[in-house]
Parts: C-alpha cells; sequence; structure tokens
C-alpha cells in the first residue's frame, strides 16, 4: 500500500511541533497545543521509544496512563515496549468500582479514578501523561497506583512546564522524564 | 531490557479481553469493559494492525481520533500505518477554534469538536473509535471531517454492538470495519 510503520530510532525536535496558544483556557495561561505532534507518526513513535527507555530503566512494569491526552501516548509506549497499560480517569467514566483521587490543577480542581481491582499490587507502575505542570494530576495518579498496592518508579511526561514545582512534587525514590521543556 | 515489542501477525481472541459490566452507567445497559484489552499490548497491536488494514484498503490518508477511548487505538494505528492522527474532542478541550457537532448518544446527549484549522480538505479521513452503538458519535465526527471539506472514507472500531442502527446509519460510501460483535 506504499506505507509501512514508520522506523524507529529518528530524532525528533518535538518542541517544533507543539503550538502555543495564549490565555487557554484562561486568561493568562499560555496553553502547551500537542495537535501538530499528535499527526506526527514518526514523532508519536519517538515519544514511545523514549519514555519507553525511561520506563524500563526504571524497571517498571505496567503503565498507567491519565485521560485524555495521556492515551495518546500511552498505547504506542504499551505496543512499542510491551507493558500493559491501565487507565485512570475522570469520574464516571471506569463501569466497575472504583479508588478516587481529588486534586487540584493549575486551572480548577478534579478526581481520577482507577479500577479497584487493577493489579498493581507489588508491582514497578510508570505513570504516563502528556504534561508536567504542578503535579497535581501525577500524583493523584500516583497516590491510585499506592492505594492499590503498587510502587510508582517513574513518571513519563511529552512537555514539562519549567517554573512550576511539579518537578520538585514528584521527585524522590521515582524517576521523572520529560521529553521538551518549556516555560509555563 | 528482557522486553522487546509485541510481535505483529499473532491472532487474538478480543471477545476474551472484554468485560461486561451490568448496569453501566444506567439500569438495563450492558457496558463493553475494555480494560482488560487495554492491558494487553499484544491486543493494542493486533488492533492496530487489523484497523490499519482497512484503513489503508479504504485509500485513508489521515485518521480522526475521538476522545477519549479513541485515543488509546488510535495512537498504535497512527505509528503501525505511518497516519497522521487528529483528533475530534468534547466541549473546551481543544485551545483553538473549532467546528462542532451536536449528537444523540446511546445515553445522554452530547457535543464534539475539531480544530477549524485541521487540514482535512480533499483528504481520505478514517474514523477511530472503540465502539459502534447508534453510530451518532462516529457520524458526529464525519459531520465535522465534512465540515473541513474532508472525505469519510471509513470507519475502524473494535466493538459493534449489534441489534443497534450504528452499521445501517453510517454505511454508504464509507467502509465500517469492527473487530468484536456483541450483543447491545
Amino acid at each position: 500500500m506504499g506505507r509501512s510503520r514508520c522506523n524507529s530510532g529518528a530524532s525528533v525536535n518535538l518542541a517544533e511541533l507543539i503550538d502555543t496558544v495564549p490565555d487557554f483556557p484562561k486568561k493568562g495561561i499560555n496553553f502547551r497545543d500537542i495537535t501538530p505532534l499528535v499527526a506526527s507518526p514518526v514523532a508519536l513513535q519517538f515519544i514511545a521509544d523514549k519514555l519507553g527507555e525511561s520506563a524500563l530503566a526504571a524497571k517498571a512494569e505496567v503503565i498507567v496512563a491519565i485521560e485524555a491526552r495521556g492515551f495518546l501516548f500511552a498505547g504506542p509506549l504499551s505496543v512499542t515496549k510491551n507493558l500493559p497499560c491501565y487507565l485512570a480517569r475522570k469520574p464516571g467514566k471506569l463501569p466497575k468500582p472504583t479508588v478516587s483521587e481529588s486534586y487540584g490543577l493549575e486551572y480548577g480542581a478534579a478526581e481520577l479514578h482507577i479500577h479497584r481491582d487493577t493489579p498493581l499490587s507489588g508491582k514497578n507502575v510508570f505513570v504516563v501523561d502528556d504534561v508536567l505542570a504542578t503535579g497535581g494530576t501525577a500524583l493523584a495518579a500516583a497516590a491510585l497506583v499506592e492505594q492499590l498496592g503498587g510502587i510508582v518508579c517513574g513518571y513519563g511526561f511529552v512537555i514539562e512546564l519549567s517554573g512550576l514545582p511539579g518537578r520538585q512534587k514528584l521527585q524522590g525514590q521515582a524517576t521523572v522524564r520529560s521529553l521538551v521543556k518549556l516555560d509555563a
């Protein structure tokens, strides 16, 4: 059909594939828009390769993907590194009994859920999302993992917003990997 | 690290990886839960291969992924078949100006948006989501594609709920591919 799987191993300038939209979702926020990045299969594979390397270096056995944009990167990572993927979702989305965590966002507040029967007990878990900002969402995901007896061995983000306290909040025993650093 | 990309080509019994949760999100609905399927990298790759074959057979040039569970399958498909992926999202999520469509769901009503500058004009577009039920969500995505001058050449779903009018609504010029048929 004239198309083939995009090659692993290519280096990609991810920063060129991130748009900045001022004043979204509210005045004063420079929103980092990943639309061009998601439209690049080569970039998606590059991200899967790089975050996957960090996940395996941290001895991850499974990944937890944060709704919704984390889902875009979790699939390729899961497939590329053969890591089972579980979902941390917004309220009302998961059909079975869940455990939940409330958290503050860069703008607003929210709640994250995971199925209570997710088999994370004793497992090394790598948490995946698109952006590390204040770290609130990722910390909530980590708290879900810990509620279920899992160990957060690392976090993987495409973008890290510098000038916000995300990295300091997350760092401890866990690896924090981001692929592009941008101003908040 | 002892892990390698899962192989393409394996056959997977997807039906065994779908749970049924009765009375979610409301009484009388048998919710089809894809949690075990998403936790299987081999299944994710199998889905990417199969939907990807249909996309290429339909001469797709790009895919449009529907939030949120469509995102889980769109990434591996995009990477596997080298097809750029664009996002159809819920209200308030996309930072740039959008076009939108309202639609009815199996339970409730909703709205889908896509960035107005998405380069779909004249392009063959393959729409990706997890479940085909009444077809409302997929038809809304198709209307967005058409608003932007794109041609919907096909639809790809992991699950098709038989006994609902989804397939009849979508079929016309476009291919409708689903990988598992289950009762609604």
